[in-house]
């Protein structure tokens, strides 16, 4: 029995208790478990934005404040109406533009529940229904994802991942565990947000599968030493062309893996189909004040400039394979098996 | 007129004050401007172990804590003798072990004074004159580099920079900007303990030359925009094959460099005669508490591992040209230069 670790349990991700939204704050892990308390739809948007959340995070935040403004809007205390209901859907779409699961699935989600939206019992049940499915939808091919990377692991595989790949990543890591293989992962700290010190290493240490923090730097060093067998990462944003958008810091690892001719693994629920390639990407440019602070310090003068673009695009030529719902797909086949 | 930033300032990286020795505290710049204070060589060592200098500056530790001893041995604090003086040396030597540079200074020294050892006053006039000539013959050497270097630099150029490449990196952009070019440069924050952050950019700051910090994976990403002209770092050890040791990170840079066809220009003054090739470098593995810790806060759980190689070694194949005292150099021709 796989157990997902505390950070991707749907209830620590985001629920509803009484007349709020609770996010839970990832920015506090592993040192605390709290969760962002979220009265309005406004507070959400705001809490995607200054990263409570992230990842595939905001996609479960922007499911359940659907569910919660229908629930207002039942109870009174938001204007009832598809609306109300669409807008809150813009706002939460506009908060983080990279990653666009996000918006994909809202606009999915409204589409399928705009026919019930004359009646605001009917419309809260459409919501709700729709939820589930989606919800239940996306932890199937999680699992269905992960049983598929586990098949790329071998016996004392070690893989360099950055960031917090989530469900997918470390679903296949403890699929190829229950399957007897010992595998050890090397995770980039990742920078600024230290998602791979504080989100990943804990979760994987949780799930007693071996772990090491390196800095963002060090991949290289690793793989020139000759001790990693694959990179594997999440995917915020797959092109149609193969191209993979992801969290700034994988494009580095990507090349050196290919100079080492060791394979990327790149994990992908869907491709955007609006986005052809790299140069449809609409890139995030975050605060360079979080790039000179580090755990709430400043590391160095404040009169010292930065610079943070929030993801990498990385061309399809660097990409071995992406694990995804059809198959461990070659990154120039994406197109025509999500047509 | 040339002026050097603070930290490069003789005075500042080491200096003798009464009956002690006080070094520079890098990992307190830009914050504080304090120094450490040594009483004994045995503290000068743990020091240089503790990184309160890094880079060049336990070359000039190692050359004052030379005319320090001599001097103490004189007023009889230290048992006279060359003994006393070749036991410091070999004290320093072993602290840090893979820039050999300050330990073939030291050898070079000894072998310098060794025929004036039999008097102590012979001997501390003649080690404090060798280590005046030896620090001159540097700050020359710094200089020619310097000129050499904002060769390779044309107007507007943006500059890729790992660590803190001290002088003959600064004074390359200083004679640029001396001879009218802007240049601009990004610099990596350099993890654990951000010399690019902390020293790099403040640095560039005095001097007048414009700086942006980045985190230590977001170079390829600037190098996929087009963005960067160059990547220019110091070089830890120079071997005779022309592999480069720098800082854990530059391999990185490095690599994705070469598959962006941009030039990666490295400095050295001279190679190690003794290492032919990377199997001959002595590979310093650090704590891994430096990598779970930013600015004195834990970054994850005390219970999780980490890995701290604290060099890269970089192919010659990836290196573009050295400069050295010898000239810009491509690497298969160091031996032939410095033979």
């Amino acid at each position: 029995m796989i157990t997902l670790p505390y950070l991707l349990q749907h209830e620590n991700i985001c629920r509803l208790e009484g007349k709020h939204l609770l996010i839970g704050d990832r920015r506090a892990f592993p040192f605390e478990k709290r969760f962002e308390v979220c009265s309005s739809v406004d507070q959400v948007a705001e809490s995607l934005r200054a990263m409570v959340t992230q990842g595939g995070g905001p996609l479960e935040v922007a499911l359940q404040t659907m569910v919660w403004v229908t629930r207002l809007m039942q109870s009174g205390e938001l204007r009832g109406g598809f609306a109300t209901l669409a807008d809150a859907a813009k706002q939460l779409m506009a908060a983080r533009p990279t990653n666009t699961t996000m918006q994909r699935a809202l606009q999915s989600l409204l589409a399928a529940v705009k026919d019930s939206a004359s009646d605001l019992e009917a419309l809260d049940h459409a919501v709700q229904t729709q939820v589930d499915l989606m919800l239940e939808g996306y932890d199937r091919l999680y699992h269905q994802m992960g049983r598929m990377g586990s098949t790329l692991l071998k016996q004392d595989s070690v893989v360099l991942t950055t960031c917090f790949a989530e469900h997918t990543f470390l679903l296949s890591l403890a699929y190829a565990k229950e399957s007897g293989k010992h595998v050890r992962v090397l995770a980039n700290e990742t920078r600024p947000y230290l998602q791979g010190s504080r989100l990943t290493a804990p979760s994987l240490k949780e799930m007693g599968i071996e772990v090491q923090v390196i800095t963002d730097g060090m991949g290289a060093s690793f793989l020139h030493a000759g001790k990693v067998d694959m990179y594997m990462t999440a995917v915020d944003l797959l092109c149609m062309d193969g191209t993979v958008v992801n969290k700034v810091g994988t494009l580095s690892n990507a090349i050196a893996a290919r100079y080492y001719n060791v394979p990327y693994y790149a994990f992908s629920i869907s491709p955007d189909p609006t986005k052809q390639g790299g140069a449809d990407v609409t890139m995030e440019m975050r605060s360079p004040s979080e790039v000179t602070r580090c755990m709430g310090s400043p590391t160095t003068l404040d009169s010292i400039g930065a610079l943070y673009p929030a993801f990498d695009i990385i061309p399809s030529e660097l990409v071995t394979a992406l694990v995804t719902p059809k198959g461990i797909l070659e990154p120039e086949h994406v197109k025509r098996n999500f047509p």
